[in-house]
């Protein structure tokens, strides 16, 4: 039985890239503001993974991110304020999310398992009324996914053997760590999370245990078990 | 400005000692229920302090309930179920708290900063309707208030300087050291926490940034500002 669902968000939750586009062209009216939120979030995982291999000590993504903005920016020969890192705490939810996210926290307990922190995890709730129970993930494990250690420290944080709760997400990847490390899985498809050319994850690549079209699906299948 | 709220929980959002006593009828008929949650709740300072005092390391709280309810339950001479430490995990928020949480999630970030574990948390706002933003305190700190580090972490994990965050409590020692700590204060009285013949906290004993009479006017207060 699964008493709780937690969510990758960046993608799975939320349109990352449109958003963080709409809040670069804001800023930065004369660069393309798509490929400007492409090569910031190309940024993402090489960051993070000096973490994970532990040639650096844990920082909320909030650090990276800024790092990473000024890195792009630089690139490209353009100044971008550091206001503009609050981009990513303005990330319109996918049509479906909230309500689906209603639906399952009647009957579950229902958290972010993202690599962004508390704080951005926070206020990015705040701004899409996603109606977390509370707020799991990199923070918690001061380590990032799809390290194993975040997703157990989620579980644990909750008081949950890993069986009894469902890492979501639109990520192959992910779900795979996340059943690695016990847990059961839950698929969502967002096929224009990287734009109209994506090539990635548009389909399960797994028997993960629910395969949903969005997250009033999800809800659906998860209620009526 | 205030942009985040953090409360204390126990005895300031909800009324525990009836709560739990009802908790405890259920399960042990024949004991004086208010006495065991009484003495229940007695063992609580002296469980955290030998943490605080590093001669122990971090456990949730949970762990300490459960030691505890044991502890209690063999003084008197009775067994008593594992499951009623569930107890703590349904105590009724006091009549003022879901309303005033609702008004001031409106323009502030709300958040426990309690000592009780974010599985507890969790589970308590879901059976209360606590509409917290996301759950701080000392499961984010791996120690338990009022040393300085819980305030801080919470802070730290909102990405905000302790001087924008108030700490709520109807606790003049939990305020004296969030104070000390560097946040601002608001002072809500719970005079009968305790039950009728409570003695202490029942004016505020500093002069808080805040004393309001129940959190509708608190809300009233900070969203006036």
């Amino acid at each position: 039985m699964v008493q709780a669902l937690i969510f990758d968000v960046f993608g799975t939750c939320v349109d990352w890239r449109s958003s963080v586009a709409r809040e670069v062209a804001a800023d930065l009216p004369r660069v393309d503001a798509l490929a400007f939120a492409d090569a910031w979030r190309g940024e993402y995982q090489p960051a993070m993974e000096r973490i994970r291999a532990a040639d650096r000590g844990y920082v909320p993504l909030d650090v990276l991110h800024l790092e990473n903005l000024h890195r792009v920016a630089d690139r490209i020969g353009v100044i971008a304020p550091d206001s503009l890192n609050a981009a990513w705490e303005k990330l319109d939810p996918w049509p479906d999310v909230v309500e689906g996210l209603k639906h399952l926290k009647q009957s579950r307990i229902i958290a972010p398992c993202s690599n962004g922190s508390i704080a951005l995890m926070t206020r990015l709730a705040k701004y899409g009324r996603l109606p977390w129970d509370c707020i799991l993930g990199a923070d918690i494990a001061r380590d990032y996914k799809p390290k194993p250690e975040v997703y157990l420290a989620a579980c644990s944080a909750l008081d949950l053997p890993p069986g009894q709760v469902m890492m979501v997400a639109a990520h192959n990847d992910d779900l795979m760590a996340a059943r690695d490390a016990g847990l059961r899985t839950g698929f969502v498809a967002r096929p224009t999370e990287y734009g109209p050319e994506q090539q990635a994850d548009l389909q399960p690549e797994a028997d993960w245990d629910i395969v949903a079209s969005d997250f009033v699906a999800l809800a659906a299948e998860v209620n009526g078990r």
